[in-house]
């Protein structure tokens, strides 16, 4: 495919998805053709499949069973939306994709990252992304960057999600090292435009490259 | 697990949900606590699974989406229907399960057998049943008995669903080869009394075994 393919990763509060817009803007200020997006990233059948997910009457929702899920609203956003942008030749940067599931569910909620990876691997087929840049931050500096801003998501953290983010960062560390050609590490401890730039230079040398 | 597990598998018009019933009553009759079941069963979150797979509006469903799909609402049956069933010791009848996956996705739809069986795989861990029967009939018999028996059903049957219900029937018999210690034929072309009879020895010796 023509485009590039790339995803933005980390654990809460690291700042990517501002980061990752500032990075699309300063991509069209240079003429680029820039997708940002998300799952399940309004299509409808992706969207329909996370309504199920986050259904919170579903409390006997296995873990496994969410997985699946979870590749399923991946696949469809994929198709219907990534696939056809790099097509056209787009530069796609897609917030969190397959190594949040690894992380989070994989690693994180103990399914184990090998298994998560073979069923997205199912999903994705060849379309991994060719480069990943995950933001590196001490969860519990995230954790209070989310407690600040973000008064809706205070509710889910506590002392309990702290433990959880660790190992999430955990698991984010474990994928940093056995795909260390695909994904590169970015400081997120500093303020939000050096993030960008450190950002920013990443995905320009890796679109020229 | 205390229980038994087995599955009843085959095409189209074979009759395996008329047989299923029956063996189980006469298993019953004999004093074994037996579960009937099919996919997805009265489980709320597999019914939700299933309603966005078989939504018509979404004409987009991408093959692997809709794979993903039926592997998490069979995850969820297994889980809240036929383990705990199992775990009590109950006998399990069900009514297709992962060899349709296999042989209508995997075969006849082409995604590959073995890429279907590796998410399933992740989706039933090591709970796979100790006995499948497979009811083999022709394909074009099975269609002409759907077609006289059941009104409703006869708008997807045309020349072109014969050939994709005889691809059909060629995945279950590479399958029995495939899987010949836990896949058993069973001669769908008798009269109903026929092959009840057939399939209840097949499943009372199992059972003793």
């Amino acid at each position: 495919m023509k485009g590039t393919f790339i995803t933005f990763e980390g654990g809460e509060g690291a700042g990517k998805s501002t980061v990752l817009e500032r990075v699309a803007c300063k991509l069209r200020d240079l003429g680029y053709d820039v997708l940002t997006t998300r799952e399940p990233g309004g299509i409808q059948i992706a969207e329909a499949i996370r309504e199920v997910i986050l259904d919170t009457s579903y409390t006997a929702m296995d873990a496994k069973t969410e997985a699946l899920l979870y590749a399923a609203a991946r696949r469809q956003h994929l198709v219907e939306k990534v696939i056809p942008a790099l097509e056209e030749g787009r530069v796609v940067l897609c917030d969190r994709f397959i190594d949040s599931s690894l992380a989070y569910q994989g690693y994180a909620r103990g399914i184990g990252i090998d298994q998560i990876y073979t069923i997205n691997q199912f999903a994705i087929d060849t379309c991994m992304p060719s480069l990943t840049l995950w933001f590196k931050l001490d969860p519990a500096t995230g954790l209070k960057r989310i407690k600040k801003n973000q008064e809706r998501e205070q509710n889910r953290l506590d002392l309990e999600t702290l433990t959880f983010h660790e190992k999430v960062n955990q698991g984010y560390h474990i994928l940093a090292e056995r795909f260390s050609d695909r994904i590169q590490p970015i400081r997120a401890d500093l303020a939000v435009e050096e993030v960008t730039e450190l950002a920013f230079n990443k995905v320009l040398s890796h679109i020229n490259q």
